[in-house]
């Protein structure tokens, strides 16, 4: 199966990820803007051709997951870091307020409906981890699954954790990588950008109302976060907690990490054998 | 969760089922064809009931598995248990030979797409069962499969009965009560039944010669069932192993469960809040 890449935003597997010691700002030694932009644009070219081989190879299937506070900047980042893939091979689903029919079944269903094939990258905005995130701050949530049976709370977060290991186990043995990422945005960091969206005309239409709740309830969210990402960050399925505070640097962040798992697979365009080739000649004679 | 109802037919939890042990035939003081009759036709009523209940109550869904050799009567058992039951409730799925799309996903993903949803009953004619059946006994058909790690064959198959139980357990706490029926027909029987289908013409569309290949490769199944299915039972997700050699006993068999079943589940007609029924005579004046 597939190991992590290294990196000093990977979320250990041994439960002892702190959200309180996680960084939202970069490094002080960082790359400027500049040449973060340039390592950017020098990622994402190699992602597209990895990515052709990725594709050709069809072996593999890729899974992206993005998880973050409002405003951290996921869809940015998907867009930063997947705009030179060829659309062919890449999925994105941004997976919202359920609908009555996926709520009408188990919690995975409605992503699971939506996993990338062998060859493609896909990538989740939001997940099945909303049901150990939002679901877990908001637990009146859960009376709209129609669940017949309902353990004790503490109970009911163990087990969606327990069935989110099985399920990407299960994916990572029969040719999945998946990766997730969370984009660490800190609570001043996430009020400029809420103001920029009420200041600026052109971000108006990403400001909701109700964005301001999760504020409140801060705190409770980071909880939900340190717990399912201790519970499910592992060698197959990593987590990597990324500082947002800076989008230039998240960025080049999460391009890097991509491309160095994919680097990783040993990806190969695929061989013909021998007694293929030798036909060859044959076609090109039919071809005249 | 759902616990398993008893039966002779009941496939132990413990590891300890025998094919060789495991009928073909009705017991000697079995009721004849007649009562047979009347006690399918009996059950496939009660079944209507209670699924109509099972829509209302909107908690559980049910899955209904059947796997089996060809010609044990897995199309005329669904047809003769479901028939009377609302089809805006019921949908059945056979999985026949996978897609390149669907070969090209993890191998539980083609049938998680049909999961029913809760209030439903959901029927697999064949399931991800074949993934440890006919791809155990044909191994070939994993080369098809473009799995970028390949396990020694004997590990590959403990792995994707750990993926079965796993994902059976998440459906389980999720609400789906799970009931598989392996119908156990035996080569004599299933011989008269390939004649059949080659001496009476309204049969021949059901026969193919490829059905044949099977028969030779019998020891094998029996060998890939007995492991299936001892891996698999478990109380949350119970086999019965019915006997396939008479039909009118198999079909009331399988009913005869499905129907205990149901009745073991406590649904309940939904009841709506007093504050809710307080506004009825309301509701009535506006009607005028």
């Amino acid at each position: 199966m597939f190991k992590a890449v290294a990196s000093p935003y990977l979320v250990p597997f041994d439960g002892t990820f702190r959200v309180a010691k996680s960084p939202t700002r970069p490094p002080a030694k960082a790359p400027d803007k500049k040449d973060l932009k340039q390592q950017l644009e020098d990622a994402v070219e190699t992602l597209a051709e990895l990515q052709r081989i990725l594709y050709a190879y069809d072996h593999h299937a890729i899974l992206l997951v993005f998880q973050a506070m409002d405003a951290a900047g996921k869809d940015s980042t998907i867009r930063a870091v997947l705009s030179g893939v060829d659309p062919a091979g890449c999925e994105v689903y941004s997976f919202k307020r359920p609908s009555e029919t996926e709520l009408d079944h188990d919690f995975l269903w409605r992503t699971a409906r939506c996993l990338p094939q062998r060859g493609r990258i896909g990538v989740f905005n939001r997940s099945y981890y909303e049901e150990v995130l939002a679901v877990r701050v908001q637990p009146e949530f859960l009376d709209r699954q129609n669940l017949p049976d309902r353990p004790g709370l503490d109970r009911a977060w163990e087990e969606r954790f327990e069935s989110i290991r099985d399920h990407e186990k299960h994916l990572a043995r029969n040719g999945t990588v998946i990766l997730k990422f969370w984009l660490n945005v800190s609570l001043e960091e996430q009020r400029e950008r809420f103001l920029a969206r009420l200041d600026e005309p052109e971000k108006n239409w990403k400001f909701e109302s109700g964005d301001l709740a999760s504020r409140a309830r801060w705190p409770d969210y980071m909880k939900a976060y340190e717990a399912a990402l201790n519970a499910t960050s592992i060698d197959h399925a990593p987590w990597y907690a990324i500082p947002a505070d800076s989008k230039p640097y998240m960025r080049a962040t999460v391009a890097d990490i991509v491309v160095r798992t994919l680097q990783s697979l040993d990806l190969r365009w695929p061989k013909l054998d021998p007694a293929e080739r030798a036909k060859f000649d044959e076609m090109r004679k039919l071809l005249g």
